[in-house]
Formats: C-alpha cells, sequence, structure tokens
C-alpha cells in the first residue's frame, strides 16, 4: 500500500470536505450550540441537541485546535458550543441531560453517564484549547459525577429489577479507556494511572470471553458469562474501537503484551463480524448465533467501519501485522466505496446488509460531528508515521 | 374472490398449524408459563419471559375456548399460562413486571402500561373461560391500576423533563378500544361505554390530523401536531390495526360514522405506507418525509400485514368498499408469499425491504402466540359472514 498517498487521502477528505461540511452548517447562531439533524446537503431537518452530539462536536474543534492548527474558527466553533453546553447542557451539578430543544429547554432527563463522558471529554478538551480554567474545572466536577454513578449509571430510571440478574455492561469501561487518556492533562497522571489499570483488566479479562475467542456487551456481576439475550451480544464494531483505546493505553503504560492481545481480539471479531456474503461488519449479533433483539442487527454502520480502520492501522503501525494489513485494504475499499457520498460532503451513515444507503441524512440523533472527522484524523495521523518507516 | 375458499384457508392455517405450534412447542411443563422463544422450528433458543407475551397467550387459548371449540387443552394451556401470572407476574398490588426470568423471578421492573392491558384481556377472558371469579376479579383490579397510571404510564422511569414537551402517546387509546369491549362482561356497559366514547375520540380526531391525513404516534398535550421526530413519526400498521377496534367499537354502539372515517383512514394510512419498490407496508415513517429515528423503518413485520387484513375485510363486510377488496388482495398475496413457512408452523415474523427474512425466529421478545392466530381467527369470521352474504 501506498502510505503516503493514502495518507493525503485522509487528510484532504477530513480538512477539505469533512470539517468545513460541520463548521458551515451544525452551529446555530441564533440559540447557541449545534444542529445535528443535517439532511444529505447539510439542511436543518430537525432541532432538537442532543448533548452526546453537542459535546463531541465541542471536542472535535477543540482537538482539531489543539493538534491540527491554531485555527481560530475552529476555536472559535468549540467555544460556541462550549458555552451553548455550560449553560443548558446539566443541572447546575453537572449532571447532564440527554437531550434539549432548540432554545436549550431540557427535554430528556441526565439518564445517561455517556452525555456525562462526552461532556467530560468536551470540557477537558475545550480548557486545552481556551487556556480558560474554568472548562477544567467542568471536566473534572463531570468526571467525579462519573465515578459516583458508575456503579449504577442508569440512577433511578434503572428498570432492572435488583437481584435477580445483576449484569455490568461493556460501554462504561471501554469509553473510560478513552476518557482517561483523554483527561490526563486535568486528572494528573496518578489518576489516570489508576484509572487505565482498571479498566484495561475490565476489557481484556472480563468482557473478552476466551471460551468464545468474543468480547461481550454484557457479563455478570461476578464476571462470568450470562446465556441471556443481553449476556450473548455482540457488537463487533464497538469491541474494535475499544482495541484502539487499549492499543493508546498499552503504548502510554509500555504495556507490549496489552497491544498484542487487543490485536488479536480485533482479528478474532472482525472474523466474527464481517459479513462473507455482502462485506460490512455486521451491527449486531448473537456470540451463539440466536437471532439477536436488535432489528438494526444487520446494518451497516459509519462508526463501526471508520472506527476498524483507526484499530486496523495502529495495529500496523505498532506490530507490522500482516493479518491487520489485509484486513485495512479490504475495510477501506468497502468503506471508501460505500459510506463516501460523491455529490455533498460527510458521509452516509447507514446502510443496509446489501450496502445500500438506508437513511441519507448526514447527521441525527447519533450521528454528528465525531467519528468521521475523528477517525480520519486518527487515519492520517497513523498514515503519516507509516509513511516515515 | 372465493370468500369461501378463502374462509377455510385462514381456519386451517389457524387451527392445524398455528395453534398446534404454540400448544406444543411453548408451554413450561417444568416452571410453569410459556417459552416465546422459538426458532424456526420450535426449539427454545432462550428461557425468558416477557409479561406481554405471557399474558397475550393466555387471552389466545381462552379466546379460542370461548368462540371456537370447548377443547380442554386449550382451556388447561391457558390456566398453566393465567396461574404462572397470578402468581409471578405482578407485584402482589397488580403491578405487572415486564419480564420474568424462567422460574418466575422479576428481571424488569413494572415501567410498561401494556404489560397491564394484556394481563387484564387475558384474565378477563380466562375468567369467562373457567367460570372463576377470582381471574375477573384481578382483571378488574389491573383495570383500575390503568386507569389511575393512564395520564403518566411510565410513572417514575419516565425520562421526559416535565414542562418542555409534554406529548401524549397513541397507543394507550388505541389499545383502550380494544380493551373496553374485551372487558365489557366484567366492567358492565356503561363503564365501556364511557371509555370508548373518550378513546374513539382520542384515535379519530386527536391523533388523526386531517391536515397530513395521517395518524400520527405522537401529539402535544393541547392535541396539536409536534414538529418534533416524535410528533412526526407514523407506525401505519399500528393506526390500520386501531381501525378495525374502531369499525368493532362502530358497530356495537351503532355508529356507521365511525366506521366511514375508520375505513378512510385506513385507506390513507395504507397509500401512505405501502411500499411502492418492494411491497408490503413499511414499519415506520416520518409523516413530512425526513428521516426516521427508527433505524428498522423499511422493514416488513407480521402484525403490521395480518392487522392490516383484519381490518380490510371488516370493511368490505361492512360497507362492501371496493377500494378495501382491492387492498385485501394486494395484502393478501404479499402476506401469504413472504411470512408463511412451507417447512414449519408458525409465520415468520421480520423481513428486511426486500421481503428476504431478517430473522427466521417464530417467537422472540415481541412475537408470542398472538397476531398471526388472532389475525387467523378474526379473518376467518369474518370471511364466514362474507361467505354467507
Amino acid at each position: 500500500m501506498d502510505f503516503n498517498e493514502l495518507e493525503q487521502r485522509y487528510k484532504n477528505e477530513l480538512l477539505n470536505r469533512v470539517v468545513p461540511f460541520w463548521l458551515n452548517k451544525s452551529q446555530d447562531l441564533e440559540f447557541g450550540g449545534y444542529f445535528s439533524c443535517l439532511d444529505r446537503k447539510g439542511n436543518v431537518f430537525d432541532t432538537d441537541k442532543f448533548i452526546w452530539l453537542q459535546a463531541r462536536e465541542v471536542w472535535l474543534f477543540s482537538m482539531l485546535y489543539n493538534k491540527v492548527e491554531k485555527k481560530q474558527e475552529w476555536l472559535d466553533c468549540a467555544l460556541h458550543g462550549g458555552e451553548f453546553l455550560k449553560k443548558y447542557g446539566h443541572d447546575g451539578n453537572y449532571n447532564w441531560f440527554f437531550s434539549l430543544n432548540r432554545a436549550g429547554n431540557p427535554l430528556v432527563q441526565p439518564y445517561n453517564i455517556f452525555s456525562y463522558t462526552f461532556a467530560a471529554m468536551a470540557f477537558a478538551q475545550l480548557g486545552l484549547a481556551s487556556g480558560n480554567a474554568e472548562y477544567n474545572d467542568i471536566a473534572r466536577k463531570t468526571f467525579d459525577r462519573i465515578l459516583e454513578r458508575q456503579d449504577n449509571p442508569k440512577g433511578k430510571y434503572n428498570k432492572a429489577y435488583p437481584g435477580t440478574r445483576n449484569l455490568k455492561n461493556f460501554a462504561l469501561p471501554m469509553i473510560m479507556c478513552n476518557l482517561a487518556l483523554e483527561m490526563e492533562h486535568t486528572l494528573g497522571a496518578e489518576a489516570v494511572e489508576k484509572t487505565a489499570k482498571s479498566v484495561m483488566h475490565e476489557v481484556l479479562n472480563v468482557f473478552y470471553r476466551p471460551e468464545l475467542g468474543l468480547v461481550v456487551e454484557n457479563v455478570n456481576a461476578d464476571g462470568s458469562f450470562s446465556d441471556t439475550f443481553d449476556g450473548r451480544l455482540l457488537n463487533p464494531g464497538h469491541a474494535i474501537e475499544a482495541m484502539w483505546f487499549i492499543m493508546d493505553l498499552g503504548v502510554r503504560f509500555n504495556q507490549p503484551e496489552a497491544v498484542a492481545k487487543a490485536e488479536k481480539i480485533m482479528h478474532q471479531m472482525l472474523e466474527y463480524g464481517w459479513d462473507k456474503k455482502y462485506g460490512g461488519i455486521f451491527y449486531f449479533m448473537d456470540a451463539k448465533g440466536h437471532p439477536t433483539q436488535q432489528l438494526e442487527w444487520d446494518q451497516k454502520l459509519w462508526w463501526v467501519h471508520i472506527e476498524t480502520l483507526i484499530s486496523l492501522l495502529k495495529s500496523i503501525q505498532l506490530t507490522g501485522s500482516e493479518k491487520s494489513l489485509e484486513w485495512f485494504e479490504r475495510v477501506h475499499d468497502y468503506t471508501w466505496s460505500h459510506f463516501t457520498d460523491e455529490q455533498h460532503p460527510e458521509w452516509f451513515g447507514y446502510l443496509n446488509r446489501q450496502g445500500e444507503v438506508l437513511l441519507d441524512l448526514k447527521g441525527g440523533k447519533w450521528k454528528g460531528c465525531f467519528h468521521v472527522p475523528r477517525g480520519l484524523y486518527q487515519c492520517w495521523q497513523t498514515l503519516v508515521k507509516l509513511a516515515e518507516k
């Protein structure tokens, strides 16, 4: 593969097509914050504001400012969302709502812990970009709320009857792997090391089930496999995304054995999750091959594919894995030939099993200014290192 | 159409294929209640017990006993589930859990009002079948709980922030249309008339939006259209199913104008919801043509199609509508050629847009012993009347 050519391709797509799309189309200049529900051409089709996506866009523009170039319009765009979030996004005590209406009035209560994790990421990165200590303070206070809530993330909205089947879910430790490194400058090395050690163990030794060779989305509270709908549930893209978080932590804490295990798990999830008939990676599967409860199980989602490309490139860069190189070519070809839109910038998000566009939105309730630009940035940077070799 | 031949077809499918499937495959002889997660051949692939489906199977076998034939095995099967539900299904005060594990221990709290509505239906019908007044008493007490909760059905699990956007949902008045008639023998004519009048108004004049010509799933508390994801949401099968409940009420209360309006709405929902490219009725749509939040929007579901057949036949029988006859031929052909399984009894539940089987289960978390046999029974009975004409 020509890493120089690829590097340019990922960089150009990021800086000349995707970033301008969000910069120009998403900012709500009247009420603040961002629109995320944008149709194929970037026109707003709904004005609700989802905290996940508000926070992720603050993070993305702050990150670009911190890592790519000190462009004032990027910082301004990040501050535009940061100020809206600071004012309307939480209940006064850094409990983050799930969604707001256009004007910033809360629509959905703070039931979702990931609103908190993305707010913490956003304000830590914005603090770094702006030099404004208030933002770092919001990030730290939000991180405290996450630690308080991590044993019962849904709080009073938890509908599980206590005691019958106590499961723990993969998503929080998975996100914490990323958040730990994201927040090192605010939390300090000691706190990060403590968090990182615990969440790496959870991901690699608890949610990874060696008897299946797979990462499951839920396990019993004692760490054992649960032969139930939730316990058998696989989300290959989710597990594969976690593997690049683990590789980053493996590099940071000098643990090559963690990198090697993450690479092995990634290959196994790819083998299991790849659609041999139509190509692409399935959204949900059952570890025993039973029907899933998720009707969208066979769809091909943008984030699954771009996150996989990041993990594969990091693996190639860190270990030179031939298997990862082969997989990268396959997933890269599928991704660029199915998710990109030649007519209008930003990528499609949702394809059916056959690879046809299912919803032609560029942003919605769950797709915003995040996975595509973050993924293009991560791939670009890793390709730079590969090209230098 | 040859109504005599059709009548035999629906009857045979019900009595010789579908009913024996559930009778033989679903009863849990060890722990009580029913398995609903059955694969294509009827083998159990998960043992969780969902109250919706437990109650609906009690109702179905009670109804068959009451209306088709006094078969002891049908009554026994209904009692088998009824006793399990009575013992394990609620919290002691007729607040019905959402799901239980195989042994009957609660898994999910009583957050879902439809667990209550199906329990009320089940025990009212079982009371009639068994002559046991205790079951009627459970039905009445459950009905009281529904009335108490109808203004905030999710109770403390409601995540909507109060005041910003107060919506009301179509599903409860829609189900109450059916429940009112189902419970007439337990509640008395006066209570039924009062409930029926109110819910018919909600369905025909509030959730039906004349400016759109469509029934929406949610409206503002004041009855106006909400131009939001929830307010624009359409579920054509849901609206069309409600139309046969309305037709039944129209007959019961001698309101031909309600029957005529239900017929008109049904035709409009069918025109909007029919997939002109691949056939079949879409699962979810947006009233303004925007992308839906529901990723499964384009799938073809069994209950949507069989409920539509019921509504169409009732319309043909009550008014002789030529349009309904044309639609019936189209939907009947699609349904029988796509959902039925020549190899093994019971129907497939979930097809992709193209009409291919998406999940080959015969029962799961949401599909049980209900829509197929109820639909076959309703169609059969209406065809008997049509054949007699």
